[in-house]
């Protein structure tokens, strides 16, 4: 493995369009447009109003991975009520050149973050031995997040170009993001992915970007004004997210 | 109690200057300057590094309540490891001109929050029967937080003009800040305070302010980004904030 580090410049904050708090409880909508998570940055990942895909936003542009696992290009007037954003270039070039095993991807990633206190995002590109995802299907609101884990389609890609887009969040932003890694997969010809579930890399490149601050939104939806928290919500993320 | 509601304006958001986490774990010491903290807005509260007295930002100007319960006003170049500041005009005005009890005080504050999902500025002006406020002595880097509440003085002030700022923050930002209410006292002649521990208003009035967006700071210095998380942050602060 070789590292490459680039002077480390003002980075720019991560955006949360939403504490991911309201997402577990059901809150399905919220009035924050594809056109505004875009103006927060180049590089991103969350859903879509009735959590109707999964989203990456890679180079600038929004994907919705459908349930069959499709991608496809999102609009600016499109709604999320979840998302994050930051504008990319990467502090550090990380190449793993060897076979990574799928048991040790996790952690592999996990090394590569210098501080387990700042939130970092994510771009991995190359060639992967396996890759497994999932999307769900679209959604009314009100069904808690966990009981959608059920619904989930996964899919299984062999021997794969493609590329991982997310973030490292720190323990103490638990109850805005996914704490450790939550990361998005799609295919180099951007017409494949899901959230991601495992992988095996066979050949990547892995850039890594420190945040120095959250911008963090809080809708003012009336789902999101009343919305009274009731379920234990790292129990419902392991569900979910795992 | 009377309540005037002004036209809801696009409000500026809370800046928080870094995690409460680190000041639970001790680490008492950041970059972040009084100069910063006033660019981000007119109220707010915090510490200073070393734990050197409690913050209070009121009309734009940096008072510093010093274990004596005397106040000071503080140049720009004073660095702080925990600040909180929103640019404040106040959204609703609720007078209450009858006494509220000391045991009646945090409910009726409470009652006036229009979400439990959003972040509210306070700023509390008037007549009190009764206030009894806190500061800490000056610390060293690493003694948790938990353990100099053993240290505090505590203040008492009968029949008191003053003014009390503070925030409400959601509990799915319980890393972050203290959920619930978190507020300091300063007297109206601006010579004496603390962090308020309780209150029984003659006749006062409280301006609230939503706060759209939440913008966290991440320290770039080697103790946070060192900071090994080991404390019971709720255990710690009920020790040391209520």
């Amino acid at each position: 493995m070789s590292q490459t580090t680039t002077s480390r410049k003002a980075r720019a904050p991560v955006f949360i369009s939403a504490p991911l708090a309201a997402l577990v409880e059901g809150i399905y909508r919220a009035d924050t447009t594809i056109g505004e998570i875009r103006k927060k940055g180049n590089l991103g990942i969350g859903t879509f109003n009735d959590l109707d895909g999964e989203m990456v936003l890679l180079d600038g542009l929004v994907y919705c991975l459908r349930p069959q696992g499709d991608a496809e290009l999102i609009g600016d007037d499109v709604r999320t009520p979840f998302a994050l954003a930051t504008q990319f270039e990467g502090d550090t070039e990380d190449r793993f050149d060897v076979p990574v095993a799928e048991s040790d991807f996790e952690h592999a990633m996990l090394d590569l973050v210098p501080s387990p206190n700042l939130m970092y995002a994510f771009r991995i590109d190359g060639h992967f031995n396996y890759v497994r995802a999932r999307s769900v299907p679209k959604q009314s609101n009100y069904l808690p997040l966990a009981e959608i884990a059920k619904l989930q389609t996964v899919f299984e890609y062999h021997d794969i170009e493609g590329t991982i887009v997310g973030f490292y969040t720190p323990t103490f932003l638990a109850g805005v993001h996914l704490a450790g890694l939550h990361l998005h997969f799609i295919t180099a010809d951007r017409l494949k992915g899901g959230h991601l579930l495992a992988a095996a890399p066979k050949d990547i490149t892995v850039k890594l970007q420190h945040a120095p601050a959250i911008e963090l939104g809080l809708p003012m939806t009336f789902d999101f004004l009343a919305m009274d928290r009731t379920r234990d919500m790292e129990a419902d993320l392991n569900k979910v997210e795992r």
